[in-house]
């Protein structure tokens, strides 16, 4: 199995990102249950704006298009900034929407039998919608969306720490994360063995 | 396979529903797939409000309960109001709230190894959040959303016919909706055949 | 100015209301700047599901109309089930949606002129887009929200305390709360001053 | 009165934007009005990422924002993808998300006393969710939003046309927006007239 995780906040390499740190939690146990998993910082890439899988000159989006296709798992990590998914995931999931339309040569659409799940980190509220939006954006592409497959990070009610400044709901986060790579995991394995078919044309 | 379709139309029967007209197709799918059926308008009964399972007396729920724990493929088939789920829909959603803490005698949470879907009518635009919205809910219980599970119908732009009134568009809602079905039908298998454990306690 | 405080718990009087409590602390801002205010709780009240102002016989929505009709200021205040409104501020919004057509004497549609705030309340995250979704629906109608006309607590991550059996952050929501209410008198004022006209037939 | 719209379409200058050829038609109806009109598509600017108001060497944004306290009334303008505001709708919010600790010498948010509007285009369903979004994070930043200060294009079910390459449902959305645009600009003016005062420190 191999799973992609985007990480989609705002901020390119080196600087330290809270959503890097709780989708590592999921990321480790993945790899306890087996899983091989890349950590993609969407930021560090020229990812143009567009929705077709390759953009032109300097589009860096066509190499991640392959990456995304080589994994059975993808994590949509994202911080939370006026109560949505960054810019930065919604520029993957702009990306993304040509799969709506490439199949594999049996005519299957090359999201299905794959999983996604959804990190979230936020100085405020707003994780639950977050995650929705993202579940409903890939259940559109064909991904399928294993039950409890999040977590999330924050504190309420208004502004207040980072993930990473913060101890407070670590464990709660932590735990939920666990769960979520096992069932990614699980129902991937599940879909590998019986997998879906081709759509009616 | 037995799916439970809960029609949230804010209808009580006899009155025609537009919504159930169009959960029908994704049910005759399901039928031909092997899957046993029940419609199950929710405005027929008394649900309560409240989130636990039971509400006490005169309360429509239990037995609905007992109904949804029986499906491994439940349907949310719901009206567009206001851009959003019905009331009603959003009264079957805050019932099962309460499935997040029942488990089987294994500790797994019930809702898993079942899948949703969801169908949506309306006068005007507002399908693809209600898709998200319903789906967002559901795996946070423990539902797992198979890709492309759902159809819809509406025209816009601005308010307009409803499904039953109209002919244009009819004919992709349709197709959709079989794919929902097969797809619907084709992840149960697989979560059965390998299905989800317990999560870490 | 008159204000009506739709209070969407789920729970019918005489059950304690978190919702309410934090309601209440908007309420008395907005009688501190001379508005009458009323606390209505809906779920008091046989508001039956449909999309018209009067459903018939033992609906309780045409005098809750009426109410709604003499007030300048509304606000919707709602616990966050799955982190949307609960299905009874969902009922309250499609009870709503009719008066979408209807006008006073001089074409105006009634909603205009005047102004709506969101309170929300939860023992999860999910206030944000709560507010979001109300502000959403009831512009559609007409009516005006102005800017940080509302406010919320919660506490996360995952599943915590109700607003009434914790302290943490409630100086914040307070505080929001007070500003809240004085920017819906201040733009309700300003309406009332330079109205909006009658929209193009 | 100056009004400052938005294109967040994904596509450069020159590429044709359907978003624009909307919005165009309520901008009109501010030059009808007295206002003065300014539509910027952002695609052209490069916009960093961040929730600064200045991200440094090569950041179109400082010149923007200044654009922005310029305009009385601001417009949203956006295509949806995914039946969400695009990537770039979202990287503009983003970037405004600083401006609520920004005040003036009074210490009044420099958003208030402003207000927004949101034009939509689609090749699907989605609108009345976009709406909703930029609505919930204008006012969150301070912004007010008029009843009815939006309007939307889009055909369903299912991917259809463009707005330029359709015919279908134009009066509505055009009739719409022009009353969108009178709407914004008469509680533009009504809060120039009695402004909201500063908020509780």
């Amino acid at each position: 199995m191999k799973a992609l995780i985007f990480n989609c906040t705002l901020k390119a390499s080196p600087a330290t990102s809270n959503t890097e740190a709780l989708a590592e939690v999921v990321a480790e146990e993945l790899r306890e249950g087996g899983a091989e998993t890349e950590m993609l910082r969407a930021a560090d890439h020229p990812i143009l704006p567009g929705v077709t899988s390759d953009e032109g000159e300097g589009d860096g989006w066509p190499a991640i298009h392959e990456r995304v296709l080589e994994a059975d798992i993808l994590i949509i990590a994202t911080p939370t900034w006026l109560g949505k998914p960054s810019s930065i995931a919604q520029r993957v999931l702009e990306r993304m929407d040509a799969m709506i339309a490439e199949t594999d040569e049996d005519g299957i659409p090359v999201a299905y039998n794959r999983v996604v799940g959804v990190v979230v980190t936020g100085n405020e509220d707003g994780a639950h919608h977050v995650i929705g939006e993202c579940a409903g954006s890939l259940i559109d592409i064909g991904y399928t969306v294993p039950g409890q497959a999040w977590t999330y990070w924050n504190r309420g009610p208004g502004p207040g720490d980072d993930y990473l400044d913060s101890g407070a709901g670590k464990e709660w986060s932590h735990k939920t994360g666990r769960t979520a790579a096992r069932n990614l995991l699980s129902v991937a394995n599940a879909l590998s063995s019986g997998p879906m078919e081709a759509p009616e044309e």
